[in-house]
């Protein structure tokens, strides 16, 4: 019998749902994991308690300072910035390997913009702190989409792609994760139709062939055409999907599997899984959240650590 | 009780499996309307002797000269003439008030070419011989999306949105269909984020407004977040959207429900509707073909002639 991986978990914003989250999920994820919350006791009683629950015996902590009053469901700077910190703690304990893996509860954009912070979410820090560009994957154990291109406008998408960018990212992807095959998709509508509705699908062809040819095996195929990729025939020969943007594979992945995604970082020098919702403040304390996607996201963490 | 509604049927490349679908439905569709079948005998009993059965008693037909011998799977000239003939002639009877709708099985793009047909498919022949713009939209019952740009590359679709064509295509739109709410998705992902991500939605929303404006009435919602709006909470709300560009509707789409999908010509002078697959050449004559995009497509065709 193996013994049970330490994940480190940040708690993210106390005003959302990440605590109840939590603690509703402890009993279950315990036996997939040693859980390690980054958080303090003071702050885990005042959740615990406005969910009129208690704090579990055997709730390890590793020690998060500040102190606030949880308002459920309100934007706060002094929230942003104890979310930030449980992050941060969990990255180091990761980096200094006192823990296996590491999972974020979600953190709100705006809150970490009133502390102060100077990053828009997790990935960014996380590229930052750790010196390498983190490949950006969500989805859930039927289907994984890897984006090739995240945050940036659509009408900046098509100059992104170049054999050489995308030929590295697939390699980088293949170091990561071991599931093959891998689809590709085009970028346009029936990947281009020979040429007749855009051509940027022979760059992505030709860095198909490129990392196939350095790997030595077939582990990529494409370019799929795009709105037939997640068809449920093309769903069963293709697990995993590359995306040239995101919503072209997010849109589909979250239409099939909303409740399940995870979003895992992958090509870091830790590994970090993270649920695939926000904080939902409006329906924060209210015994409404669902645990699914926690748990999943625990789940990958421990099963990423046998890659 | 109402009379049935009289629907001619364009039998697609007979190459393929159009008149396999079109034999095996015919008991069903007989209780939808009233079919017209747009072929000749010949042609007729050729296609049902090759699957082993015969032609129906009451299967109506609305001649259309032309004989070749039939070869399944077969890209061929004589094949993409017949099965563009049968599209005329369904056409003619719409235009001519003969029947109330037509629906069409799948045409070969390359026959067509072959043939020295001067159009890429259905949808071209409509605009131009109706001399109106039509509005291509797809799905089921369940989720319809319309298509705001279609065949073109997506680095084109961005200088596209500008709120003027947006909002003559919603006005267009709400013309043609009585569903609502009706969403309108945005350009980029997390609808821009505020403009950090991209600022077409400004052009989006303002058509948005004006539609309502102009109608009276708020039918348009939106932008909505792309990836967010095809999750089973948002199906819940929105059974119609209107997509930006191709594969933004249509990735979901068939996601969703690949084997149900069929497509709409909205802003017709006739009603127009088709199968959302193709001559599935590889499977012609096998008897594997499924006929339910082909009977929901007569289905919807009948309820628009109620619109």
């Amino acid at each position: 019998m193996q013994t049970l991986k330490t994940v480190a978990i940040s708690v993210g914003d106390l005003n959302g749902v990440g605590f109840e989250i939590i603690l509703k999920a402890h009993e279950h994820i315990k036996r997939l994991c040693k859980p390690l919350y980054c958080v303090n006791y003071t702050m885990a009683h005042q959740a615990a308690s406005l969910l009129h629950t208690q704090i579990p015996n055997d709730f390890q902590i590793f020690k998060v300072s500040g102190e606030f009053v949880i308002e459920a469901g309100k934007v706060s700077a002094q929230s942003g910035q104890y979310s930030y910190d449980s992050f941060i703690a969990a990255i180091e304990l990761a980096k200094n390997n006192h823990v296996d893996a590491i999972v974020t509860l979600p953190i709100h954009k705006e809150a970490w913009m009133m502390a102060g912070i100077p990053y828009v979410g997790h990935t960014d820090v996380l590229r930052d702190l750790l010196h390498s560009d983190a490949i950006m994957m969500l989805g859930c154990e039927k289907l994984y989409v890897a984006l090739f291109t995240e945050h940036i406008p659509l009408r900046d998408v098509p100059q992104r792609i170049s054999s050489d960018a995308l030929y590295n990212f697939l390699l980088r992807l293949h170091e990561s994760i071991k599931r093959q095959p891998i689809a590709v998709l085009g970028l346009n509508p029936h990947a281009g139709d020979h040429g007749v509705l855009g051509d940027e699908e022979r760059f992505i062809e030709e860095a198909i062939v490129r990392a196939n040819t350095q790997i030595g095996e077939s582990i990529f195929e494409g370019p799929l055409v795009p709105d037939v990729a997640f068809t449920p025939r093309s769903r069963e020969v293709y697990k995993t999907v590359v995306a040239m943007y995101h919503d072209q594979g997010l849109a589909p992945l979250k239409a099939l599997y909303f409740d399940e995604g995870i979003n895992v970082s992958l090509g870091l020098p830790i590994i970090r899984t993270s649920v695939d919702h926000g904080t939902a403040f409006d329906i924060a304390y209210q015994n409404k959240a669902s645990m699914l996607s926690y748990i999943n996201a625990i789940n990958a963490a421990v099963d990423f650590t046998y890659n």
